[in-house]
């Protein structure tokens, strides 16, 4: 009978290295997957795509295509190796290395002065587990790497808007590229949130219809939901604003009108993400009071049955005593003992007493207003 | 005999796009309204007005009063070529028209030098459900373009002070027309803060006299009204609070003075806001109190009449035992069996014991306060 | 037998205009009361003093003494007339009026240059109503016009002394005797204060003793008239912090350490506010745990006196059942039904089986020590 | 039985003047005491003593004493001519006057040029009353005044260091023996905050051995000790962090060396107050919980022990019932008539269906796994 | 039966020295540990290590290595006089000297110019028991001091980064000795906090299959680590970023990317003690309402039970009295007195009635909802 509770879960992730570990120590976690790169090189004209598991044949893309602008996708981090070649090739701090790697940081922006490095979380939710991975950029002036841990193609439609190429995608640079992968984690971050809302709306109607504790356990699903997305979108904030306000020549001032808008959407998230928090709240608040009401409602009920019987069954005791009115060994009459069970009417007296208690105790119950609903 | 809960809804709007879309993109949604056009063509003495649903005729009125001011309200979102069309001839960014079309956006101003472009949220009660649209704003040296989702006339009275002309109206911009348009807006906050004020004089008054759960479910409608309110308010003091500090042409210093009394009027809904908020929260408090009180009422009563029986109906219990005083069979007299039975006065020291059990208990209770109300 | 609540109650005003009224337009309520000037015109050595309801009278007396300083108390805002004659006279720009009679401002201080315009709230409590009214000042540099909502005299203590002359009253210019009469509002503030406080030790002293539900209401109604005055200071600080900023001529440094002073009192009373907002909701914690307890120890009775009775009034039932030990048609002895009702001693048996039970039952609780005060 | 509960007082001051005083008018409540005057006139190589209840004696010494720093020590505020005497002797502004009388100052320093005022909260715990009495400080060139409400010796310590003439006491001027006794109170609130500490140990302990109802009255009680704390604690920081701003010569770089170890100290005393406000919420949070499942526990049993009898006791009373076998009056056998009770096994089947149903009963709660603790 | 609940303790360290003590006195516990002295010297090609309990074979070590740098280690500050030698010999400020030994400083840093004095509180949990103690580093141009209040070898990883001499490690200066002992103690916080994230998840895993009053023990005990932990990481952020800011010699530019990558470390810490704050409190909320959802359930049971046979019991007992068919003394029929229990069928219609009055209750229950789960 007892509905199964589909209880969210949160991916959890481990390891924050050693202690004593020297800054820009690189730990691959033994469960990482092997990277699978990927090289979109682009001018205003065409699109070259190429790929694979060996860095080797990225290398000589890039060497092929000199004057071409390059975005590198790398799925999975479970190469240190290769890593730490591309760091060296590409001239990345080791830091920064490390941050790509620890899949722990808040989004941020770090200005190296030749390139910058950016984070976002990037937050699915898929069979009711809330999965809460990395994406990291590296932009340069020609080039932007894009790092991510696990296999998902969520830059799929920028691919495509790349090799349809409208717009200002081909012509922006890197910054561009940047801005629209975070815009892209926005829309996922918009589309996670209306699931919340549609959510939310079923368990608010359900609130109202037939409530029970799955509401409890749902509405705290949403809430921790919730809190793992304003996580990842307070610090976008700082992120976006100091990338508008950076002087660098990374982030053109085209794209900064771009990471305006981006901005606007990053308030709205925040916004609604606080709107469901409080609607979140509300809703728990209301089951409690419901569950409440009705426990009392139900205790009313027993309560006034219970208080109904006891003083009749009470009465009904009295006239089981066995007192006897004839002595049974000596026969003497003994006129003292129950005479009422004697009396000719006694039985329907009985009766008439009981009634009038009951209703005495109805109208006492009536006239305090116990029968109003709570 | 349960009261009808018309528990109030909020209109939920459709939809923030698609995931990875190139921004600027213009989503219109299905259900959306087909635009009706009207346009004011004023100046120091006159007004002219026309209108109907093609860009045509507006253009044909704007060509043919080149010297006046003029105001372009849009009803109606949902044609996108039209849109479009209008975003082209005024030279208006395509991010802005997709803050138009895409009815979510938080109250903002954007300057775009030649032009700017701002948002308010519009909310009205109607029928239990409160309903959350977007108004936008375009305004240039001698036009203003107001965006609205529905045909509600909402700016009728401005209309009607434009035809007037009284006071600065016709003389002061089309940034005076916006100032006088979000004033009216904030006019509607009042009165729906006004509607929301007596409802909790209402449901304070019900509290005192007969508190029942429509309590709870009308203060928590009231919470979240105020909620969508605050989230309306609270970005409106800082958009008023950029264009007093805006140091364009577009908005004169003579507008600017108004806007300062639109600020304070933006401040003082705040206010009542956060005052509502706070009167909310007691009376949710004072309802709990309420009814936990008049439960532990109740189960009090019950627990002093079950107490005092009792104890009074295992006596008679006792009494109803049939231990043979003779034994049936041998007819041998048992004296140890229920002697109390064949006692002369056995029932009435039986009746003597219950009474003074009863006093007893009742004199316990009244030492502990029990009879006090709680 | 149930006390009669004085539940506090807080004067509601009326109204907030109509939605798209023009900025400036005066909305006399019906209820409002008719002005009644009085007008003191004072310097170093003398204090004239006239007054009445037409502003006539005032003109005359204000034309014949041109070098003394005046202060125009007017008393009720119900003329419209008058009020825009007043304000066409002293050059007072319309929005001001407007929120003279909209009685509903934050306190704040607006400067226009050659007067400033400052509001207060006035908080009074009378027989269980909280009046939360506005003053309002308009400081020249000879003329200060004190406006007031009905005719109590809470400026006469300002009044004596200025006829006493003593001090800086006389001297030190208008903007004085308006820190004079603000700070009189501060007064005022820390007498209801000390009401709430001595208040709250009653409800305090009463909660330890005697805990009943008008702990609660009364506990609610001081939170809600703390929320009223914290409305009212917290925007006093601004105001206060505004003047001692402002640069005019119309506020002199000497003016200024007297504004200090009041900063200290403003900031005095919003501590004293929130020390009595944490000391109520502490009260709130205390009763309802008192309750809570109150309520459990009361259970906690039931359900052993309850629990003790219960078996062994079933043992009285059984020994009650009329299985027949003997057929009463075949007169055949059952010897399996109920022989313990023929054992000699089976009464004796009995209650020691009861009494054990009872002491088991007793010994169970006291090691689970359930007896112990919770 | 019920333990004595000590519960905590804050002793609570009048009186904040009447309504409409003129600024700087000295109310001296009756119950002040006397002052009682102490002088210390010291240089690096002597420290004279003198005291008494009388101003000249004071005013002998200091004249006699013109190159030495003075300190006098005021205990008592009791005589207004007195302190108008010193006041005017010293040059001491009005309001500066008032606000030493009336002890109901927030921590703060005012700056008067040649010398400065500051005040300190003396928040001291005796016999269960928590009193939050005044001190301040009046500090010129080669003089500090101490003001002190009552005869507690508090600055004991100091003038002890000052007669044994070690570090810089005797040489780094008045501002140090001001920062000398600020800090003193601090040590006082550590010392008073080591005590709620060990309080809140011994609470804590009693909280999982033998949680009672003293537990919410001590756990308040420690909490509106903090909120005191609190109160003078927060305003210590901003007056601290304005003296080491300050850039008169009142204070020397050598003294502000001294505050800034104070302002650490302060903001070690508030987050002493802040850690102990969480844990005082989370013992009330543990002890409702305790209270509330130890209740739960309590009913659990009361409701087991209830539902296992209350079906057997049923059966009991079914075969109580009279109903005839053979008719009183016509001796025909009605077969009908609980046939069961003339049954030969009819008891024995009776006991057996009782624990039949007990047993299901019990087999039920068991797999619910209502045995186990909650 | 009941589990044994290991209560997380929080060791409590005493003492904050006497009221009135002058500033800079060192106050030695009486428990603090003798120090242990080690010194390493290194510069970029080797490193020296030698140690012991007197400070004379350290002094000579230092006489010895002029041109290395040296890093002192001090463990226990049990030693006053060795204390104040070493200050004397390094130039340390005596306030310096009292922060180091008054163990409760929040985490911060003093620039005196030629040294800074830093000091971060080092949390270790061992045996149930949360150990907040102190680390204090004095850092010159070529010397670190690090004190540690007892044994515990927790930089010993940095020791062997030393020793191992990769990176930057012997070439950056003291600093970055500072800045890695920094980072280890947040690398220690890091590993408290994964314990504490594992133990949430093990309880909330219990929370929803096997609830009991150990989860709200456990969660209160991470709530406690949480408070203690955010004490010491909050004042962290404002140190790192003062060190960042810092103009002196004493902290390089490459030191400064460091402390700015542990400035990011540090607000990961941050905000993952929030988020586990948060869901620790999501846990407790949950908890309260599965065991309130529990015992409502019970109560239902208990309630339907009852109500189902108080009414059938009541039956049983009218058929249970004993009034008198036949006067037992005169024989005469009273045919009024309980006839149904001469009634042929009377038993049947009983049980009738008792099942049809069953019935009903169940029905109406079942109607009303009462058999879903709430």
């Amino acid at each position: 009978m007892s509905k199964k509770i589909d209880r969210l879960k949160i991916k959890r992730k481990k390891k924050y290295g050693d202690i004593g570990d020297s800054p820009g120590s690189i730990h691959i976690d033994e469960d990482s997957l092997k990277p699978i790169l990927k090289l979109y090189s682009y001018n205003k004209d065409e699109v070259q795509e190429s790929g694979g598991r060996s860095f080797e044949s990225i290398l000589k893309q890039l060497d092929h295509c000199k004057t071409h602008t390059h975005w590198l996708q790398i799925n999975g981090l479970g190469d240190k190796k290769m890593l730490e070649e591309i760091g060296e090739h590409f001239g990345v701090n080791q830091l920064v290395l490390e941050d790509i790697v620890n899949t722990h940081q808040r989004p941020k922006i770090d200005d190296y002065g030749d390139y910058f490095f950016a984070t976002s979380r990037l937050i699915t939710y898929k069979d009711n587990v809330l999965d809460n991975s990395q994406v990291s950029f590296i932009v340069k002036t020609d080039l932007i790497i894009s790092f991510q841990e696990d296999y998902e193609n969520v830059f799929e439609a920028v691919a495509k808007r790349l090799n349809a190429g409208k717009g200002l995608i081909r012509i922006a640079g890197p910054a561009y590229l940047c801005y629209a992968m975070m815009d892209t984690v926005f829309d996922i971050y918009f589309s996670l949130l209306n699931n919340l809302g549609d959510l939310l709306e079923d368990v608010e109607a359900q609130l109202y219809d037939n409530p029970d504790k799955t509401i409890m356990y749902q509405a705290q699903g949403v809430k921790r939901s919730l809190i793992v997305l304003r996580r990842a979108t307070w610090p976008e904030r700082d992120k976006i604003n100091s990338m508008i306000r950076d002087d660098s020549a990374l982030i053109s001032d085209e794209v900064k009108v771009f990471l305006r808008d981006a901005y606007d959407h990053c308030i709205q998230i925040i916004d609604m993400i606080e709107s469901y928090q409080e609607i979140t709240s509300s809703i728990i608040d209301v089951y409690l009071s419901i569950i409440s009401n009705r426990m009392n409602e139900i205790m009313k009920v027993l309560t006034i049955i219970s208080v109904i019987f006891i003083p009749i069954t009470f009465i009904a005791g009295v006239y089981g005593m066995n007192f006897a009115h004839v002595d049974p060994v000596t026969n003497k009459v003994l006129p003292y003992n129950l005479p009422e069970l004697s009396s000719p009417y006694g039985y329907i007296y009985c009766w008439a007493a009981m009634i009038l208690i009951t209703g005495a105790q109805i109208w006492f119950f009536w006239r305090k207003g116990w029968f109003n609903k709570l």
